[in-house]
């Protein structure tokens, strides 16, 4: 592997460049009995999908997935379950541009030094495109945990400045307004934002938060695969996103043992209980059976209109002014990305905690 | 695997409870040809010992390691190292308070149920004693980069609220203070707010800041195995991290575009450079060539002597007050544990790297 | 994983069921600088085509291969290499026979009890058609190796009982024969052989030899990743093959050890020689520098027209008479399978075998 | 990993050379809730350990196993299992005689070609007493075979030229005669055979065969992970191991379809039945639920005590009259070790079977 695979029991590969034929996945580990057809895949797709809103790229991608093994008679098979999405608007455009600069923020300097060849359309492997793969994954991912009643949901909880406020905190106006924000007013004042950024040929980054129900205790690896470790590794794989941080995060670092730590109350009619969540549902690395939280940070944009200094493949200085059609934001997009690169991860630690015990090893093959 | 293995290369596996015989670790994959004694890797554990200083936990551990493998003559032969570290302390406590009480912010309650069993002495698998095996195997790491001049190092950046000032920094403090600050003045006042806290039975978190010189640009593989994907689970798969950012980190999401952007300026002196290192050394999940950088959160030690509400085993509501000996901050011993995961993480990545061209793979079998 | 993908820094996954849509490869750590095209692979493809003989099957399978990603003006990237063989033959056949029996030899029973759900059609997964993505990686692996100087070459050295004759044995023969017989002669009698089986619509088995030479000494991995135990592992992976032996094999059991001991003797102008090669050119598992020998054994197709008594999928007893067209053999088509094999687990150990000294890895990165 | 550690989800991870301070092996994966103790590993050791019988070397090698982690109050905890084993003999020898010279059919040659550095003291790594470690994990791992029904019995089916004769086979016999065979009288033959080759300084090889009986159906993963893939990579990584058969094995290749296919017949009392059983338990890589039959070669001892040509490190021909205490014939110490390996590779297996339907994942959560 060189790092277009993830998982141990439920694998993940994709392949393609943002302007080759298409790009795929290969998903290898989804059990057999699993009812699973295109719409399934295609509905999150569809959210990923740019030229949605004045705020994300114009570009046209159909991205139409078609399943090409491991679905027999509408039922996972248990082999291979292998996804393509051909790419429409690969000629649509002159790279002429960017063939022999390096733009700033992107992946440019970095791949053509480790390889020695550069794949400058899009950006090649690069791209943001390639996290197309990942979402159809993750829809598979995503049909496994509902059949064993874990919820994945992750939204936008700021664009720039502009945050989400918890008091209007609404689930529905994720999916009303394009920003994915749950707070209507804030994706107003978000919207405005971009658009003013826009104009100056500017670009925002943003916060995505991510919840996890229905997850049971116990899932996670002591040590070195720890559901948060793991859940880090995948959500920092997303290629514009610079930190994570989970439950009350880094504001942990500044808070004392009496504030920090979670007390654990029981009530015979409710169970289990924690008046708080700093620990964002996973403590050693394994979840608690409480819901689970992560904000992961995505950095602006790199590509933008405005003039910038950078240099030639051939280190000649000079000034590098994008055009074409580029996101302002791409948080809104990523959502769904998020979200995906969580379902992942969880089904490969839910496995994983079936093994962890001879009881539910018996249990399983009785 | 079940979480006790990382690496895919260099390969680190620990073992070992808290308050078993030993505790170990198993290198598999260091290149034969490199010096190695038991100094080199004391060197480090005697920087993670705890008893060093008032605000470290008083426990004698000796952590005097012993190489059972893989050097001969004073050499690595590249078959695995193994290395253990007695525990001295084993039998030294009374464990009868906290057999049958879950400790808040402690593994206790997620480990007994993962498992159905928990061997609770001083946290069993979940110590941060275990910390010890990673520290010796990140010594043999930073062996190995020493030997292709990658440098890497940790400080403690914040401890609470009391935070290093840049102005002040100063490298030759970070072993100076026994907080691990590079600068004197910060340490002073993080020591008055530590005795503070001891006092009261509390404890302190704190921000660990981590940087890599000498990295050639190309380290890190595309899609998920980027570097700081990597990074991110090394460093989150330490117990008390709740959170990681790269450069600018969670400050990226509120900049835009223009004002996040490293820009490239080549001087025929100096070569390449950047004004700016706003992404942390990283773009596209790959090493620029400069330097890399980024902190880890560290939420506050969860045993404290001030009474918590917490449920026994059998799901009583109890008061549990700690008593015995506590580490009232471990961030400065947490430092070099940074280092080693650090470390690991680079070696492995360092080694893909030359498999990722042609040129380089001839060049190495010529 | 779940068993489609193999190797540890160069890896394949292969998908596809016989007679879905398509089936193809993900070729995942192909160094990037290799010149690669379609006709490079398609070659070897072309060699395990069937309907090009009477003793394989009259199927029409274009087998043609398109590359998707991974290859940027004519040169490999160092990104994941998507191949795509569409199944022409997909809707030729009626499966009704066979949809409710379990076929004596084929994996029908099995791949139905550990899914629950069996994709009938030609063999779903378990069809020797899979193969052709095998094949179709192995072609890149070959040019892999063709860049450091290694060379595999397999053959079919017996056919039922008809075995090539050593003093007979003629490299170009190989070529020249449909049976990939390195001996005319032997050909001959085998395809008589076949042609009696043929009529009696009954199959043969065979063996296949493979050589590898120009592999430098030191590749492959002690104790579990031995270089004989990974070929062992790829070889056996292959459907039909029922056994492996290296070097002189089950033979060796039946000798002593100063009959089989291979001895060393140096000549100042030929340099270090084996007069005898017992060991197949590996020890210790890893290779001496000298050429190696494999055997692998193939039991005869399990497709028969002659009655076979078999159960229906409800366990009725039945006899089955399978009609439609079948190989009477498919050793010759599988000796560039066995090819594909050997260079897919070469190429992985040569690769490691770098990493397992720091003056290679030195050398390298300079 | 490079070499020393084998499985995906029931991990062994070995360490030690011959002549070290110890060897051990790290088990990750062990589920917890199994009973096991020092005793349930150490018979399983002294089945293996030498000196028991004139056919054995002299030497004294207690090997005593300490568990130094992962077992809490008598019961696996699901963390790391920690054996060592204390080389006794480790100062009792004078390898001047070796420490220049290559051992014909020992790894001297390809490891010190390999690394640039070779740990002579007999044999280091590539030592057979490395398999003592393999022994010890193969213990836990027959233990968590025993709480799932499955049983693995190996024994010596040949020394030399002499044969078991099935009509003799005894069950009992493997335990009564020093030679593991079931059949006295071929034992007694056995016997004298090799007495004459240790007379002359010579020594003998061997086959053994190995029966899984117990495993139920669907165990193996599809293409590249197949039970006997996986089986063949587990035995052939034994040194001395040159070829590996099942079921009919290399007899199949010379067999019709017509003769080699296993028929299936349903009997209301007895359920489905083979009458024969030519593949060995295993169809397209999958356990049928019968039993599972396997034969591995074993090279004769390559230390004997007659005069072999040889090289220098030097490359100096010369003769070498190896001195000292070796085993005539290691088969039937190895015979524990083909039991070993196969329950390694059983369990992971075995566990991945589980994830192979979404039935058993919601079975075991429920």
């Amino acid at each position: 592997m060189s790092g277009s695979t993830i998982g141990k029991n439920f694998t993940v590969t994709t392949w393609g460049e943002s302007h080759g034929k298409a790009l795929g996945v290969v998903v290898d580990g989804c059990p057999a009995g699993i009812p699973l057809c295109e719409e399934d895949i295609q509905r999150d797709l569809d959210r990923r999908k740019p030229g949605q809103s004045p705020y994300s790229t114009p570009r046209r991608e159909e991205d139409k997935v078609t399943i090409l093994s491991g679905v027999f008679q509408g039922v996972t098979t248990g082999t291979p379950i292998s996804l393509i999405i051909a790419n429409q608007d690969q000629h649509s455009k002159d790279y002429s541009q960017v063939a022999h600069v390096y733009r700033p923020g992107h992946a440019d300097y970095t791949y053509h030094h480790k390889y020695g060849i550069w794949d400058y359309r899009g950006g090649g492997r690069a791209s943001g495109r390639e996290t197309a793969a990942r979402v159809a994954a993750g829809a598979i991912a995503k049909k496994v945990l509902s059949q064993l009643g874990v919820r994945i949901q992750a939204y936008t909880l700021s664009i720039g400045p502009i945050k989400v406020n918890p008091e209007n905190f609404d689930e529905n106006e994720i999916y009303r307004n394009p920003l994915a924000m749950p707070d209507g007013e804030a994706a107003k004042k978000a919207a405005e934002y971009i658009q003013q950024l826009k104009e100056k040929g500017d670009s925002a980054g943003g916060v995505v938060e991510c919840v996890i129900q229905g997850l049971p205790s116990g899932v996670g690896e002591p040590v070195f695969d720890k559901l948060d470790a793991a859940l880090a590794k995948a959500i920092m794989s997303i290629g514009a996103v610079k930190g994570i941080e989970f439950g009350r995060g880094f504001e942990a670092a500044y808070l004392t043992g009496s504030q920090n730590n979670d007390t654990l109350v029981y009530y015979p009619d409710r169970g289990l209980t924690k008046p708080t969540n700093n620990s964002g549902g996973i403590t050693g690395g394994i979840s608690e059976g409480f819901p689970i939280v992560f904000r992961a940070a995505f950095k602006p944009t790199p590509s933008i209109r405005m003039p910038q200094k950078t240099v030639t493949h051939d280190m000649q200085n000079t000034q590098l002014v994008l055009t074409g059609r580029h996101d302002p934001v791409i948080v809104p997009r990523a959502v769904v990305v998020v979200e995906a690169m969580a379902a992942i991860t969880i089904v490969d630690l839910l496995f994983q905690r079936i093994l962890s015990r001879i009881d539910l090893i018996k249990k399983a093959l009785s």
